[in-house]
């Protein structure tokens, strides 16, 4: 067993991804040696005597276990951008407003062998990213702090992808052009239809093909003993352009 | 510029992935040697004289210009799979029903450093399929003729994730289980909701756990002069259910 | 200003039939000989000094002011099926499951002219629902108590218009054939959707024509100040199956 | 057996109002008056043997046998407005912009008992709708040519509705207001979502209360031999904001 795993009790879990040292619980202290002689599907006990079951980790877990200051991107609209992006294990991806990281996470963690630089301008946000990036145990995570569209400036055109969910979206469009590859992909996240429009302006403007907008709407099915129906926990979160420099 | 790439003209396009040889449309032949000194943006003449532009390749270009014989899963769906399984490019990835090989190709695309198996009863759309995976030089791709359910009993408790479109799914349910190594995901595609029901129940009773079924409905933006509007393509593809072996 | 009306006071909202009487409310008693000498817009107050406000009753408001014992048909499908049914305000209209009587209330108040016979088995739903109708003072009413399967025998040839919304609606179907006039309608309204294939079967077999089933969603705007964006309050409420008697 | 009635051979339906004269056909004439001794179900033929089957008229009839010079609004639309106006059938209704008259004819054939004024500046629309309206044997439908802001000076608040499908939507709301009896319904119909905020805005302003933008989606349920699916033939058709005058 090995880093990072999963520590939950009833409705409190705790991503950990160093075996030592102590984990503080509001139901205790776990002292996490304890972890290196465990198995998943274990139990480990705080000093209190209260037992925490020792669970694998997952990705869509950085959406749930991350701290949070802003709104997050969800895992569906996360993969199908990576999906119209063909993106690909061993890319250089920019992450601009990196939030509470959870879209840099989902990219490192996809992009295994490759580097993901991500760039905020609040330094709060960028403080609990940097706590959420270290419990994940990432390392091909890069943080900068500063606008990017200034930060951009410092770039070589290299990058495979670049992903916006920043205010400034439709003033980094021409940057992102700038540094991304031949053939490389921007896509921009947005919740609201005006702005979805700047951008996807935007970006026709500044010379970006195949430009696309659109949201993804994910319908649950409920299976009861009485029958099957659908049901929709969040509708809306954001929609999406997507556009390729060629 | 290395293979794969695109040569299009109007709306005929063709996938390339050797600089040699010939290749027979029906506007002319084209001497693939030439591409050789030709670099992405430039054009290549047939024999007639008619010019094909040289463009980059992407994954979704999978879903266009693979020969078809089944109805492939759509980029979306197979995006939202990936996110929620939170797959790893190293994985070994076993796919059953292979189909014209869509699928297939799109996870050994992200899997650049990992394996899939892929699995088709059906001689006809085998063959189809690894056509489709010569033309897009894709090396990591293993290709069985036979019925998945007797072949899962010749594979070991060592794959991260099992894809299953094929008919027997519900059969197939324990066998991916017993093959699935702690934390292996398996994603089920079904387009008609009395089988996605089967298959959710067959996956609660064979011990697999956060088993939800959705789909994903890809809902488009058309920017126009005279103002913005939702609309959709292709609403329904397919039903999704998905668990997770812990 | 005629009966119905609304008297609003924060969250609570009562619907008045008549001018006369007191209304017992948990902030106080209200006088309502004193509604003949006010106007819409005006205040009325409780015996404690309270305010209420008098607002003009609109038929949605069956939707929120009905005690409701089940769940009721919400005014999108019920106008859905009115429009696809072309119902005519001179009807004659069963509806089998009155539940709290809001689907029998709107059929009634559309059809002013016509007359709505509402069959309900169970005792407490049928006294809250007559309970509702008198508030609302409708008229054109009239409730059976009873199995709508055994009640149907008891009617003739002469409806234009059957809704169903009950436990055997499958058995029902070819009583509602019956009783139909050429050219009248069937709905049925179920929340599941086996049950909704078992009754679009069942309408094929009885011999209706146009027969189709479906959802209605309802896709509202937020409007703020930083843009527009869509959001879903309830995505699914039912599926309905309309056939049609020629 | 009486008028309306609807003639159908294969593709062709014609919408017959009177029971006399010749209908000219391209499959050849039918003598209207042989109808006079006909009943539903049977079958009437042409001067050249062709037949045609005799079948009732339906609301919906109105959209698929209209002659069409806009893009009608459907009935699914028009069906939640009336349910969330709460209209009631001796109204008095101003329809603005009538198009090709499809919106029209449906308020004037629930509205039975009441009344329906429609307004549409360009000549050639008006004819079209006048057509229909005759076509469909609806009496209480009065056409204005003319430009519905201007025409609007002219109205006594005296309308229980107004439905707005027009360019100047925005201009004409406050008149809407003006002309709309205490209680009354606007309802405003739209494509495109920066107009439709444009008319949520002025009724916003104009004073319109419990003002809410929405679009209707009709999902429909494909009952195959081998399962049930969902599949929707045109997604979005327009937005939809409504407001009450209280």
């Amino acid at each position: 067993m090995k880093p990072p795993i999963i520590l939950k009790s009833g409705k409190n879990q705790y991503l950990i991804n160093e075996f030592n040292g102590e984990l503080h619980t509001h139901k205790g202290i776990i002292n996490l040696e304890e972890l290196k002689s465990k198995n998943f599907g274990d139990s480990i006990k705080t000093h209190l005597g209260v037992e925490f079951k020792i669970l694998p980790f997952k990705a869509s877990d950085f959406f749930k276990l991350f701290k949070k200051k802003a709104t997050p991107v969800m895992p569906k609209d996360i993969g199908v951008v990576i999906a119209h992006a063909g993106l690909q294990p061993d890319s250089l991806i920019l992450d601009a407003g990196t939030g509470s990281g959870v879209t840099a996470a989902y990219f490192a963690y996809f992009n295994k062998f490759g580097e993901v630089i991500t760039v905020e301008k609040r330094r709060d946000f960028a403080k609990v990213a940097r706590e959420n990036f270290r419990t994940a145990g990432l390392k091909n995570i890069h943080q900068i702090i500063g606008d990017a569209v200034e930060v951009a400036d410092g770039f070589k055109k290299e990058f495979d992808f670049v992903f916006l969910d920043m205010k400034d979206d439709v003033k980094m469009i021409p940057k992102a052009y700038e540094i991304l590859r031949y053939n490389g992909f921007i896509a921009v996240y947005n919740p609201y239809i005006e702005q979805t429009r700047a951008v996807y302006e935007q970006m026709i403007k500044t010379g970006f093909r195949d430009v696309e907008g659109f949201e993804v709407v994910k319908i649950n099915l409920e299976f009861k003993r009485v029958g099957t129906r659908p049901f929709v926990n969040i509708y809306h979160t954001g929609f999406i352009v997507m556009g390729r420099k060629i």
